[in-house]
């Protein structure tokens, strides 16, 4: 039987159901680890499931940062040092990935306490996942606060792409499956990922 | 073997090679379609992987549409009548959706070209997609260029939410494995999802 949710039952449920409800209304949602460090070199890693394409010439990648009204160190510290990671989560990692969004107090290291490894390359002053399969140097371009509801647009550039060779297919795309990253539906769930199709470009 | 690929290797790549990889480096996407319809009531339907979660409180939606420079049915037809349908793509209807993506002139409907049906739910004046399991009626809010690239980010509101009933869990999360729900990596590979694993509320 078909049901119909309209906006004021929306506004009417509790806070918990509302946010699974609309955090996954909108499908599946990419699973990465942001790792970032302040100036003085503490270390942060926070999940986030709002990473998307912007473009691709010049290659530049949006996320959305919660309101910055509670201490938020990944948005403090890339605005800080405008660098930070992109690290997909794969199904290895996922459990240590969730435990990243607990709120540590302030200078608490997510690496310390849920075990992943931090790894610098290529002298990139922030922190990658070692365990990740698919890692991303990012450079801040630019913070679009979104008066609505007081979240920030984070926009940066990839400066360096770094994974196994074999997940780079002869077209360019990445093999996702290989990789074994997850998706993400709402605020906990996460899925193992199996390809179904791959369609050549549509002509009319 | 690992290999890392610098920013001056993505520059010189092949347009074609970097499309390929810039869209499927961020993880995998959610597959919706978007259903319009101008002032007189032409029907437009485009796929769109760029749809990302803005909040719960009030529910806000986010999507990137490329630059305006060329006729974009899609953002005009949003701009003109305030109102767009968001459907989820499923296995069923996977590749009549990529179809969507064909350059088609202006003031052909997708619907009739693909095959995928027309629906109008609850005078909402928006078409939706018959065939999608999961459906959300929004409201524009405000769309904001983004300098960097020409892009737009277009926000909306949910209006209202249909599906059926089995598919919302008693705290509130869809069901996106039963609801047959795709992911999209890269420009053009569709992949089925299967649950892992859900997480309690992470504390420290």
């Amino acid at each position: 039987m078909d049901r119909t949710i309209s906006s004021e039952q929306i506004n009417e449920f509790s806070k918990l159901f509302r946010l699974n409800l609309i955090n996954s209304i909108t499908g599946y949602k990419p699973g990465n680890l942001i790792g970032t460090q302040d100036a003085s070199g503490r270390k942060n890693l926070a999940i986030f499931s709002s990473i998307v394409h912007l473009g691709s010439n010049p290659p530049l990648i949006g996320m959305i940062s919660r309101p910055a009204v509670v201490d938020r160190n990944t948005l403090s510290n890339i605005k800080e040092t405008g660098l930070y990671t992109i690290n997909h989560v794969n199904t290895n990692i996922y459990v240590q990935a969730h435990q990243t969004s607990a709120k540590y107090d302030h200078g608490v290291s997510e690496f310390e306490k849920t075990g992943l490894t931090p790894e610098y390359l290529n002298d990139f002053q922030a922190p990658f996942v070692k365990e990740s399969n698919i890692r991303i140097g990012m450079k801040l371009e630019e913070t679009i606060p979104i008066q609505l509801n007081g979240t920030i647009l984070i926009i940066g550039k990839v400066q360096f792409i770094t994974c196994a060779d074999n997940l780079i297919c002869e077209n360019g795309s990445v093999d996702l499956n290989l990789a074994d990253s997850v998706a993400i539906s709402g605020l906990d769930t996460y899925h193992s990922v199996e390809k179904v199709d791959q369609l050549p470009y549509a002509r009319p």
